[in-house]
């Protein structure tokens, strides 16, 4: 275990979100709670990246870089040898077996990441629209929406929204109440594939239990009893049915596994 | 270039998401728009692991792995080679700098994706956080946030607010409407940090004017005039001098880029 502060350092010449994803994927896999991630963005010269090698060189740390610019490239994998600083090139490995493998060179010009593509737009517009439509607000969104998720409260409607829109997919989501018909919109037939989230109910009372705990609210509230939520779960159960959809229970599972799924039901049907 | 279509292969013992972020950065560095992303999730036998292998074999791509557990990595290491497939390890590099640098050694268990933990549960509660307090739709977020953007419509507020979020920072916003005085909230003393977004008028214009195509309604609106971008624009201009905030011009940069600056100011704060 570390004694004095363990640091990785993340250097680009871009923002370097791509080096900070995986050094934070390589964080989860250890125990350490200690250790912290400093960033260089846009990084433009040779003097910068000496100046970053030695600091890291008098620090307890190693580096994770994507540099595009194949100057600056040269000079951290010389100055990190020179210094016995480790260095980590996040993408090109990657970027030699694309070169390697297809047959192409990477375009010429520096910092790709600024290209304001279609996708980018696609993705920007999706987000607005899972915002736009979170929590059955406009049930317009139902009609509209490529996916659109349904489940009683605490199912993670909202962040599964969200992150599937990050991947340019227009989600919308409706909770299911019990006592309430859901709009007329989600029996419309459309191109959208509508999800049912479903929980454990001894799960899910654990979330609203301590769901009321973080309001400041009395734990006894109805919201949080086992009566209420095998009400409201027997109503889910009873419209997912009626609109025949697939159904994933999101009990032990995390966001991101949960969209994976998603994302494979995406591709199995298109 | 590829004639054939050109496939990557993501393949994972957990989720895939970070091999998928660096394949999408690595792809962001090539003109071929033909580019296929295919993943296997959650691979958990030796098995799976040689029936990729051999659909990639017969196909023309190449494979970016993340495998957590040892007997999976080897399989695949040893099969790729046998078969003279690529198959580019996207973490093992850095785990292993992880281990030389700070003297650690990995969790044993496998998937540690699934770990639940305190910075997971305060990620997922600033996206809820995000799309509740969005468009200043309840200015008591205003006294909450960590992060307050403020700005004119279409200075990228939403998208914004959602990435910081993913960052686990709790982020509002508020529109800066002309002849609107903004709530109250906004001149309280607290915490958070206060960005102002501006952007050039001729690119609000533009992309007001195109916001209107794709809403369907006449150009000719105020909303896309250049004088009413003039005035909204120094309405913003006087608040953001009034409350001494940051301010960003989002003209010629990309959501990421703009986030990374404010994370920057973060880190520099503390």
């Amino acid at each position: 275990m570390a004694t004095t502060q363990s640091i990785i350092y993340v250097c680009s010449d871009a923002v370097g979100e791509t080096a900070d994803a995986v050094v934070r994927a390589t964080i989860r896999q250890f125990s350490n709670d200690n250790v912290k991630v400093k960033r260089f963005s846009h990084i433009q010269t040779e003097e910068e990246i000496d100046e970053i090698l030695n600091e890291v060189s008098n620090s307890f740390g190693f580096i994770a870089y994507t540099l595009v610019q194949s100057h600056l490239r040269k000079r951290m994998q010389q100055r990190a040898i020179k210094l016995k600083v480790k260095a980590v090139d996040v993408m090109g490995p990657m970027i030699q077996a694309y070169i390697d493998t297809f047959n192409d060179s990477p375009k010429p010009e520096p910092g790709q990441r600024q290209v304001l593509d279609e996708e980018y737009f696609k993705r920007i517009e999706a987000v607005e629209f899972a915002v736009k439509y979170d929590d059955g607000k406009d049930p317009k969104g139902l009609l509209l929406a490529e996916v659109v998720l349904i489940g009683v409260s605490r199912t993670s409607k909202t962040p599964l929204s969200i992150f599937l829109a990050h991947k340019g997919i227009k989600t919308a989501n409706l909770p299911i109440i019990a006592d309430t018909d859901p709009p007329e919109e989600l029996f419309v037939p459309t191109d959208r594939m509508i999800i049912g989230l479903t929980i454990n109910p001894a799960h899910l009372l654990k979330i609203r239990t301590e769901r009321l705990k973080a309001l400041g609210l009395p734990n006894k509230a109805k919201y949080a009893s086992i009566e209420q939520i095998n009400k409201e779960l027997a109503t889910a159960d009873e419209l997912m049915k009626k609109v025949n959809c697939n159904i994933i229970n999101v009990s032990e599972r995390s966001i991101e596994e949960t969209a994976g799924l998603i994302l494979k039901m995406l591709q199995d049907k298109s």
